[in-house]
């Protein structure tokens, strides 16, 4: 079989196959180290083949499940297609894919929740165990073996250093001209070896282009050309448009107060509608010769680029919607001077995230009044997505804010509660949340301080008299009043609720 | 007044008054930086003086109240006499006073528990708004104004820059030849203009041995004579003897499989009688060429440095009971070669903890099944310390242990429960748990996986039945089974305590 113009290592083309039989090589029981970061450069065709298979031995009768890890969160076409047909042991360290969700909280698949900056070093370490075939997803491969990354770059350097056996998807879909954009950092090393990560603006390369791979470990070549998952953002509703108004304001003031510079500092957003209207706001806001050190560019970071306003992007991956995936296509060249993308154990790691000075914004599931905040879990049990990058980012930025609409459910949950049925950032990384209700600047602030901040500037009005009433009677009546709760009803609210359908 | 042969700096010999001037210098309101950390190094008479000062000023009706920043803890001398006099406003970032810790819990007074790390460069930020006088023990004054930094380093060098006025306490009975030890960045800057910390080695000097100041900022002088805080530790009983055996058994475990090299990695170690049992451990284990990366050294870690099997150990002060002490002053200079004290903005710093690949070992009030740690509040309300820096190292670890006896209170408490009613430290940053009972490993675990084994390994055999009746209760009756937990009965255990006087 003729390797196309994408794979010009001579060893490869005689191992070109298809994505079933390139399935077949897996073994039962086997990890597999995925490409794929918020739905950007997963591989499109081995595990709908690799589904397939175990939906045809799971029919025999026979037992098929392997390990599942990736960069964040993939698509339909793998997370999805993996957990339908119940082939998935164990999931790490991310996924947002509605079917897993389900297994997940069904108790049918283990998950593991990892901060996205641990996964690599951990694998490295041995901590999770033995990596024993990598899939993943390229633009093409060179004469001399090394690979061109596609649109995310995630744990793949680890994935192709660690498995035993490698399977390539070559997507013809990938534009060819994503060679260059991406800076692969080979200096990490195990403790107690290890070097300064020399990165001091989000600018700066200190890599290579290519993902190395020695050409003798790899089993397969599945050439496909496929899209990446890229669903569209919905325009910026009212919330969304006020919550961005509200950190908008903040930065100036933080500006006018000579806490932040006129460019301000190295942005990183999560991915969603309210960080697509920060990012919107910052277009038509004052601010000029911005900066991103983040996980993931989105619609909004490529319309910054555009406008001139944003200098420099690092990241892992690309989370872009149809339109601006068309537009990033077709001026790449535009597009190219502006933006990098790295391991992810670089875009997240803590010593850059710290010296370069982040400014963090990441949603959240529901804070409490004290600061504490749930990212991952529905009502204190169910996880919706994971922790992602958020707690790299939000305990090594120089600001870290979190923001949420106040409510959820057409108002029947408040987003803020008393107490947080689960924690992952703690009442020490949190230093600013906002909804569209307004701004609470938690700096500086004790427990209770904090709580009278959170409960006028935050919490729907609605919610706001029992908040009130919550927070005074914990004053009165708790044990201690460092942080006054009433333990018997602290998640009164979660269980109303549960019996009720409204906190 | 002539100065002291330990103030050579001819501008300050004039400066030097009794404790009761100095103290009439600080104004009410004003935000003091003051020394100390872990009852190293702080002031001895300036805030006694102060003290007394306060309880005149309200015992004629005059309202006098100040903010009290410290490195961490101190001794009755500051945190007690301040807190009894009613004179504290606000306090961070940590204390671990009983008159302090009294009147937060009371509700009299506000305290912010921060992140260690943090501290210094929020307040570089203007985060914490602005400092005014700072007092900070040394152990003399270079003639060019240079100062010794005492038996703590802390945050004074971010003291001595930021505040507008400086009272100098300089203590004759701190070793004259502690000269030499210390190390003080100045690198530090705000980002945007960061650089990667020098730090390759826990042994490595990167700075200068004394902090700078300005003669001119100087406005006080104070001579004292007076020693540290230094209660003894008690011998280390049956419950730590043990902890410290599973986890010197888990380290030679580690070695064993290459995921450790025979010298281990950086050792950080929390204060007090089950982590100096740990020490003791490793001086009769089969470890050399050991090496520290801590906050604090105790005990322990001079005995280990005596035996030869501890080759360096950095870390922010010494914490020494009467016995180590003396012998610390009759042979400092056997053990200089091998301590560094740093600022502790350098001795937590994310991005050498995570480049060292610390082996991080802290205490906690209580963990739960799934692996959640609190750290600071007893029953969810009441504070007790902090978080300290236990929050820095444990996420940045190689390995991040948490330890506890399995009991408190005799019995009447179990250290494992159901849920934590306060976190510090999340299921993403706890990797293992040790009891007297024995250790969990949680790496690569899944909730229902942690739990299982938190259960069997950790908890007291008495406290067994109920945790296992309570997890499997969840896991069939809860909404989510990925961390199932029964929100109307999470909190029953602390609930039970309040009522019963037993879990």
């Amino acid at each position: 079989m003729a390797g196309s113009e994408r794979i010009l290592c001579p060893a490869l083309p005689g191992r070109i196959m298809s994505a079933d039989e390139a399935a077949s090589l897996i073994p039962n029981g086997a990890n597999v180290g995925m490409s794929g970061f918020t739905g950007a450069g997963y591989p499109k065709a081995v595990p709908q083949a690799l589904a397939r298979r175990i939906r045809a031995l799971h029919e025999r009768g026979e037992k098929y499940r392997i390990g599942v890890w990736t960069g964040a969160s993939t698509a339909p076409e793998l997370d999805g297609a993996l957990a339908e047909a119940d082939g998935v042991e164990l999931r790490l360290p991310y996924q947002s894919d509605p079917t897993c969700r389900r297994r997940i909280n069904a108790g049918e698949m283990e998950y593991i929740d990892i901060h996205l900056s641990h996964v690599a070093q951990f694998v490295w370490f041995g901590f999770l165990g033995h990596l024993d075939v990598a899939v993943v997803e390229v633009s093409g491969v060179l004469e001399d073996g090394r690979l061109i990354p596609s649109s995310s770059v995630g744990n793949n350097k680890t994935w192709l250093e660690q498995a035993d056996r490698v399977i390539l998807e070559v997507n013809g879909w990938q534009s060819e001209r994503l060679e260059g954009m991406h800076d692969i950092w080979y200096g990490a090393s195990r403790p107690p070896r290890r070097q300064p990560i020399p990165i001091l603006a989000p600018g700066d390369r200190i890599g290579e282009p290519y993902l190395r791979c020695p050409p003798e470990k790899v089993i397969a070549v599945v050439e496909t050309h496929a899209p990446d998952r890229n669903s569209a953002f919905t325009p910026p509703g009212g919330d969304s448009r006020r919550i961005a108004g509200h950190i908008l304001e903040f930065l100036e003031h933080e500006v006018g107060r000579g806490r932040l510079p006129p460019e301000l500092l190295p942005l990183q957003s999560g991915v969603g509608n309210i960080a697509n209207a920060v990012l919107a706001g910052l277009g038509e806001g004052p601010f000029e010769n911005l900066t991103a050190y983040t996980e993931v560019l989105q619609d909004g970071m490529l319309d910054l680029i555009r406008c001139g306003r944003l200098e420099t992007a690092s990241a892992t991956a690309f989370s872009l919607g149809p339109e601006a995936l068309a537009d990033l296509n077709a001026n790449l060249e535009r597009y190219r001077g502006h933006i990098i993308l790295r391991p992810q154990e670089t875009s997240n790691h803590p010593e850059v995230i710290r010296r370069l000075g982040v400014i963090a914004m990441n949603g959240l599931i529901e804070a409490d009044i004290y600061g504490n905040v749930n990212s991952t879990h529905v009502m204190g049990t169910r996880i919706m997505n994971g922790i992602g990058g958020s707690g790299d980012f939000a305990r090594n930025a120089y600001l870290s804010i979190f923001m949420t609409p106040s409510t959820a459910k057409g108002g029947a949950i408040s987003a803020i509660v008393p107490m947080v049925s689960h924690v992952d950032h703690t009442e020490h990384d949190v230093q600013v949340i906002v909804t569209e209700q307004g701004l609470a600047d938690l700096r500086g602030l004790s427990p209770k301080q904090r709580a009278r901040l959170v409960i006028e500037n935050c919490a729907h009005p609605d919610y706001r008299p029992a908040l009130r009433d919550y927070y005074r009677r914990a004053l009165d009546g708790a044990p201690g009043r460092h942080t006054p709760h009433l333990l018997e009803e602290a998640f009164g609210w979660h269980l109303r609720y549960g019996r009720d359908g409204h906190m």
